[in-house]
């Protein structure tokens, strides 16, 4: 199943002055600000547009519950995670267990935009942390 | 100046299980597998294309000396750097300098594939490594 580049997830401490970063210097637009108190976000979350490529910033809301916050505290600011959009998440998790790849199944949720993704144990993946994602629906 | 992601660069251990992960899992094309010694990479680097995108994977080649030993030593496996492809270096760096955005001057340099590159100081960048980078040759 095919894989596109979906967004980056950047992990940042202080989300004003990363939505300025990134509109000032690299001309993103910002498309959407809210927080997500979902267990495995507790972010802030910005999603910015950079030339039709998107990038979700994240700064944590709690200092110990959220991935955000523990990732900080591990690896300091920068890129979290790439995010992959397939056609059909469940044909693409039956692939991945056909191949090995183990996932990090009680990150499987649906966002509030209705965009339905997991990550995949960056132990299988080459230490990066990969999120795979689809709309469901947008296919209806 | 328009930027556009052109690639995310990759720190990894081992460069072979790296590619068979990208082209196995992800579906992407080796575009170009090779070692550079150059200073600021000496790593071996693997161009790989997933629908479009391109991901360059980055093992080092010497543990005191490459960058990316010291981003593996300080931070792990992951997404190492974004590179921002612009229209013209010299301008974009003249942008730059209005910005108050600092760079790592000691990393500009045109590698083989004549792409010319700089570092911005990730201390002005909310902390992701961020490469501007240019193709001068692609404009004649």
């Amino acid at each position: 199943m095919e894989k596109i580049i979906d967004h980056l997830g950047i992990a940042v401490r202080d989300i004003k002055s990363s939505i300025a970063f990134y509109e000032k210097v690299l001309g993103a637009t910002l498309i959407e600000h809210y927080v997500s108190e979902a267990p495995g976000v507790e972010s802030e979350v910005a999603i910015m547009e950079v030339n039709g490529d998107r990038i979700e910033l994240l700064a944590p809301t709690n200092n110990t519950t959220s991935p955000i916050a523990r990732f900080l505290k591990q690896k300091g600011k920068g890129v979290h995670h790439v995010a992959y959009r397939v056609d059909d998440l469940d044909v693409a998790l039956e692939e991945l267990k056909e191949q090995g790849i183990r996932t990090l199944e009680h990150t499987l949720r649906t966002n509030k935009h209705g965009r339905r993704l997991i990550y995949l144990n960056p132990a299988d993946t080459e230490g990066t942390i990969i999120e795979y994602c689809d709309y469901p629906e947008e296919k209806k």
